[in-house]
């Protein structure tokens, strides 16, 4: 009933870097107290952005072009766990909340960033350990209530190479930092969390055999986010972290607009 | 590598209702000023959630279950314009934006509500008029810079009746508010604003011919919100609205998590 309009040129689509995301100053808002910067920490997704090994890479099917049918749009197809993305606590815990019934208000989270590159350059099976956490409490004072505790590995570079973000060696194991499973029980027992999110593309360390972290994590019905953006940009201690995760049914995660204000 | 986990039943997906959003008290956050309220105005996406005709519904098929394959998790499969969804300025412009390269900073934006729903309630044809605008500044001042103007119209409580929701006649033409080209060029000429949202399933109203709102807002550089939820619950001014849109490559628009803040 909606004739196609006339038009001109197809907008076509435009396959930016997903490893420059951007930022700019806060505008027009007198809402957000003394914010004033906007930080994009979701990667630009896309058919070629690394998948965890035997995943499938999402893909971008063409239905329309201004064109061919009046406007512009395409269909995706997409392994819920792929670009910058959440895990739900049912994607690993019996009985855990899909992403869509999670409490929006935990989507709201103070960000703290704790920084492991110096170790992660020489040694590409470093951990986030428990020490890492009270260094940054002895700096930075207690994680507050209800914080989004990120992994700042450095990894986010790696893009420009797809296959260094993975790191496999011979045997095909990975080989990228992650937070330590007792780093993860602490943070799970001992703090007052929403969740915990990594520059690479596993809550775990790439070697892991278990997933330990993933189930410390989730079991205790938080979220983890994977493939951040741009960390080294945000604070340690100070901004607030948006997490516009997914909403489908049953969702057991899926790609997340990740959104730091400070 | 991974081997599986050994565990228990699978977290079966939860088709939750997508008329019933949630909202909560901001927790732990020092970073947001006044704010105190977290509103989720993003339905829950699914395989039944209505869609514009001719559009195919999402589907999700799972992929394992814990008890299959150690986790959870699905793929997607989905038309970006369904669900509550971005149409970025490319879907309709020659040369606009796709979602993923919007500036991340006009993705936050103070939230200007404008109300129809008593005339739409005896009028499914009902238009959101320069009038409308008017008399919104007339009640609360000018609108803000950078607004995101929404259009209540209360038509996602129709959504319990997913067929009242698009309201085709026995012609099949749709029967459903939206905003009239009029008001559009209003705010795109006129007005400083980052984009325009519905609680209905196009900015244009149903029987529109044309696609008139969508070119002027969009070919403005304006971004669209489409099926918007518990618009009801939000201030008509004075919220912040967080647009956590789509980050692929070439999006035309996406599934989008829109949350308000006030």
């Amino acid at each position: 009933m909606h004739p196609a309009r006339a038009a001109g040129q197809n907008a076509t689509p435009v396959a930016g870097s997903f490893a420059t995301p951007s930022s700019g100053p806060l505008a027009g808002s007198a809402m957000l107290g003394n914010v004033t910067q906007v930080r994009d920490l979701s990667h630009i997704h896309s058919p070629t952005f690394p998948v965890f090994p035997g995943a499938q890479q999402m893909a971008i099917n063409n239905l329309f072009t201004i064109e061919s049918g009046g406007y512009y749009k395409n269909e995706l197809v997409l392994d819920e766990h792929t670009g910058t993305h959440m895990d739900a606590p049912a994607h690993f815990a019996d009985g855990g909340l899909t992403a869509e019934l999670l409490p929006v208000e935990q989507l709201i989270a103070p960000l703290a960033v704790i920084d492991i590159a110096g170790r992660a350059a020489s040694d590409p099976d470093a951990q986030l350990m428990p020490g890492d956490i009270l260094a940054w409490e002895g700096e930075h004072g207690p994680l507050p209530a209800g914080a989004f505790v990120a992994m700042l590995s450095g990894w986010a570079e790696r893009l420009v190479d797809p296959a260094s973000y993975l790191n496999q060696d011979a045997a095909g194991v990975t080989h990228f930092p992650g937070f330590h499973p007792d780093a993860a029980t602490l943070l799970a027992e001992e703090r007052d969390i929403v969740g915990i999110g990594v520059d690479t593309i596993s809550l775990d360390y790439g070697a892991s055999q278990d997933f330990a972290t993933h189930v410390t994590i989730l079991a205790a019905g938080h979220f983890g986010i994977e493939c951040l953006a741009a960390l080294a940009s945000v604070p340690a201690t100070g901004a607030t972290v948006i997490v516009g995760g997914p909403k489908h049914a049953g969702a057991s995660g899926g790609p997340t607009r990740v959104i730091a204000l400070s």
